[in-house]
């Protein structure tokens, strides 16, 4: 019998490609994903074709309504503009208004009510310090530091179980992703990367999270099956 | 001007606490309350009262759908029952069926994703490690660890300021957290603490949250406030 994980599953493509390495080790997956007024809700389209691809029979979608309360955020406040043509150099200058506060921290506690419910001591999170973009949950010291309050906070913890928060990507850059991801046979094509489609869901090709996957899969070797809605 | 804190705000008698304690210490409180389908929703009424009672001007009220998706708790899963008449002694034996999995994990990623949004470096939680009700996530050392991470997990802790996670119950019995809320003049006769009130909104008296209540007043001295529907 396979060990359950528990996976956050955006649908984009460090995330499917996390999914791709669970089950590559034998996990069950459980996906979650957020629905939370995202300026790229067309992810969560991309995320159930990923949960159909793996034949993945648990997948919850959970809306989170703080960060569109909150706001202050280019990617849930829709009167701030998405940066545009930005080039990798660009993006290293600090923070960008694309950061939601607290995001990686409130999914990674749903996925571990989810997982000591489901009974699984493995989460994994998709997130990556090399090609990342600045965001401060996304590093290592992160991850490790939640998964030693993640053992405290739950009774599973109290009780002797030893949940681990895998993030399989961390040390890697985007192309080193993308690799490893054809390796295993991660339907890229079904992936969605973009924070500012057009009104029919096309990736944008210029936003930060674009510019970052198209770089990826140039220097990774690998075709890009994205069709961009402007790729100059 | 006052400083900006994040206090959570259940509608009970710990929590209402927290927010006297904090407007005593000259902060501005800005209250945080969860709708998580709990059985005693009633218990927003109760803490819409302590909002208006002190004044806040910023009250968030947050659907979780987590919980009752998740299920396993006798708070959210009306399949099992509270237990009731329990004595304190019989409450100390291992982490009750109210117990609901990664609850205070998730409602102060909530309050630090608000704290850095209001420009907040404090964060008030009522939770209470002596007459608690074996809850992992109301230990010191549970508070302590989400702290850590909570500075890793943001860009304000990224660029210097330091969150601190108060608990300023933590090590108080049921009867001190009342004494000290009596001196502060705190609005008892406001708040709700019954996990399993009648239908309409009577304390039952019978459940743990109950008797630990009529019990900590009792040992305090003080006049217990509250109608109960059962105090035999």
């Amino acid at each position: 019998m396979s060990k359950p994980a528990v996976v956050l599953l955006s649908g984009g493509l460090d995330s499917t490609t996390c999914v791709g390495v669970a089950v590559d080790q034998g996990f069950e997956v459980t996906a979650l994903s957020f629905d939370y007024s995202q300026r790229h809700r067309v992810e969560l389209a991309a995320a159930r074709h990923v949960v159909e691809h793996y034949g993945i029979r648990r997948h919850f979608v959970f809306n989170v309504g703080l960060f569109k309360e909150i706001g202050g955020s280019a990617l849930t406040d829709f009167a701030l503009d998405v940066p545009l043509g930005r080039s990798n150099a660009e993006m290293t200058g600090g923070i960008p208004i694309t950061y939601v506060p607290a995001r990686n921290l409130v999914f990674l506690s749903y996925a571990l009510g989810v997982a000591e419910t489901v009974g699984a001591a493995d989460i994994f999170i998709g997130v990556n310090a090399v090609d990342y973009s600045g965001y401060p949950d996304c590093r290592p010291e992160f991850v490790r530091s939640f998964q030693e309050t993640a053992n405290l906070a739950v009774k599973a913890g109290v009780e002797g179980a030893r949940f681990r928060v895998h993030a399989p990507l961390v040390d890697l850059t985007k192309a080193g992703i993308i690799q490893l991801g054809a390796r295993l046979g991660v339907p890229y094509h079904l992936t969605h990367s973009c924070y500012a489609p057009t009104a029919t869901g096309l990736a944008c090709g210029q936003c930060d999270s674009c510019v970052l996957r198209r770089k990826g899969f140039e220097d990774a070797g690998v075709p890009d099956p994205t069709p961009y809605d402007r790729a100059d």
